[in-house]
């Protein structure tokens, strides 16, 4: 039986929208006062389709509906793939009236964005997510993009969908390591500014690996809150946004250097935030139990402690010096004032940072 | 002796900014106020950069000036050729406080700001026009873009330029094709909307053809001017803006019909500018003495008055039909309510739409 759990709204004056979330909502759900014109096209991938399209679909009654799917994975999220959208909405006449919707995870819905906010210079998507981390991560912030072979995320623009539907069900179907990926961003959330939700994963964190329907859910919408919070705050990501970033810059490291793909993004971005904590507790501005406290809530969500075998610190530096959270060639780094408050700092000594990335690239 | 001539503003709100107009201000003026951080790549084609690029340099003193030369033409004007700013940006290392700046016609800014709009989803840019058409059109308005296979620019954002600088000596160097096509779009702000300005273009046209510097100057001013009002009562093209697209919906299907780049955009607006006021007379909004004023003023200024020999009025249909002044299936054109006075509507009866396409593709 479909029930809403949660409901939020994102509050960014006239670009506001609704995340709804709950359990069953995919085909019983119906979304078309979201769709100002008479067309829709449906973005999604190959793994995604079977399960969810045609549920998706009903979605829209009374639209036009079309769709588009894409071959699944990061390493797809290139110009190239990107262009299938655009085919299939001229191919399709689809105009600038169309509404375009993303069903899938984090690559599909940074895609679907990008294609919508570029798409006839821009029209409006609605964010379908099925993934744990796209659910707590790329529902809120209005950031999409592509990869380009230099660095990810590099090409893209901030476009704000106008309705976010999460289904807890979609999460049955997703494999373990997925899972796990997703919680290191929930994890994030507790760690840059909600101590109490940290507590709460603290004692609920098994629950959230079993994929308990009403954990999920209750995580989600609290990470969906602490994240809509911060980018009401700072829609541009002037400032305070960039404490989202906590573990990304080591972790888009650790990305480029395995290859787009081979390691998930909450992967890295979960051995990025052990290194952001040992980077803190070198500086003094956390204790060595508080950093046991990260590594040991990040190792039983079942996400890896170290980066890749064959990296170096001259492999952290030098992929930390094209991302993209450099100002003037400052590096800048999101760090731990405590569990529970982060900060961004250009200020870390170098001597610090290079004993971190020597500490975990000596894999001790 | 470097001169400003003539200095306007495009209200905007915080996104407003200056169009700086005269002679020998390339290489003379300074534009590092505009320039945020302390990285500037200048993005310019292989016809201009041997000409401009180096004083182009010389306008942002204490900056890091890179530079990237794409090939020049209309054809260039896709993702793949986009792509070699993108590459450029990175491998120099230019984080999101670079500032692009489009040395070159409409393609160099189109590009260019696009390219502004997406790298690392968004950076500023400034435009230093330097054909008569994009000085007249693509420094107001904000909007960017690409091609698409299916269509012309249907790949872009609105990003707004921090600054643009008009030089008119590189009008100069301009083949005079490019000054004719540039003139189409000056008279085009005569007639959509300034009727006194139209009678000062039928006094000053051969001035115009002849590139004397004061009337290429005034012209120049008036017609941002011109366009500066529409915009800014219309910035993300809701409505009123349309009428810019005089001639617009013709000279598209002309220039995909005969592929991009054969035919000058501004002489395919000629042309359609033409063929939208002959159906303007078929619909009874201007009579025939207005109609043969508009086209005597665009064949003075030495611009086509027929589309392509092969071309079909079912070619018009198939192409105008994806064009994206469409909403939702209704081809929606611009029509002169009188000569100084353009209107949109999705009215004009079809039998007049067709005796409009017949009667140019019998070449009468």
């Amino acid at each position: 039986m479909p029930r809403v759990l949660h409901q939020l709204k994102v509050d960014l004056g006239d670009r506001s929208y609704p995340i709804i979330i709950g359990q069953g909502l995919l085909g019983t759900s119906d979304l078309s006062s979201y769709v100002a014109g008479s067309q829709v096209m449906i973005v999604t991938n190959e793994t995604i389709a079977p399960l969810y399209l045609e549920r998706a679909k009903e979605c829209f009654p009374g639209k036009t509906v079309d769709s588009v799917v894409l071959p699944d994975g990061e390493r797809y999220k290139n110009w190239e793939v990107l262009n299938l959208i655009f085919d299939a909405l001229l191919e399709k006449r689809h105009t600038r009236k169309t509404t375009l919707v993303a069903l899938g995870g984090g690559v599909v819905g940074d895609m679907t964005g990008f294609a919508a906010a570029c798409y006839q210079r821009g029209v409006p998507f609605i964010q379908i997510p099925t993934t744990l981390l796209s659910q707590v991560d790329s529902s809120v912030g209005g950031k999409t993009g592509i990869n380009h072979p230099l660095g990810k995320n590099m090409i893209g623009a901030f476009h704000q969908p106008e309705a976010v539907l999460i289904d807890t069900d979609s999460l049955l179907t997703l494999p373990p390591r997925e899972v796990s990926a997703g919680i290191a961003e929930v994890i994030k959330y507790g760690l840059i500014r909600d101590v109490d939700f940290l507590a709460w994963l603290e004692g609920n964190i098994d629950g959230l690996v079993d994929r308990q329907p009403e954990v999920l859910a209750e995580a989600i919408y609290r990470s969906c809150v602490c994240k809509a919070e911060v980018v009401a705050l700072d829609e541009r990501e002037g400032g305070l946004r960039a404490i989202l970033n906590l573990g990304h810059t080591f972790g888009h490291a650790i990305e480029t250097f395995a290859g787009y793909g081979n390691w998930l993004h909450g992967e890295a971005v979960g051995t990025g935030m052990i290194m952001a904590a040992d980077l803190s507790e070198r500086e003094g501005m956390i204790n060595a139990e508080q950093l046991e406290t990260v590594r040991a809530l990040i190792l039983r969500a079942g996400l890896p402690a170290l980066p890749p075998q064959n990296m170096t610190p001259e492999d952290f530096l030098n992929l930390m010096a094209v991302d993209k959270k450099n100002v003037d060639g400052q590096l800048r780094l999101v760090l731990l004032q405590a569990v529970g408050n982060a900060v961004v700092t250009s200020k870390a000594a170098s001597g610090n940072l290079d004993a971190t990335l020597t500490h975990f690239c000596q894999r001790q």
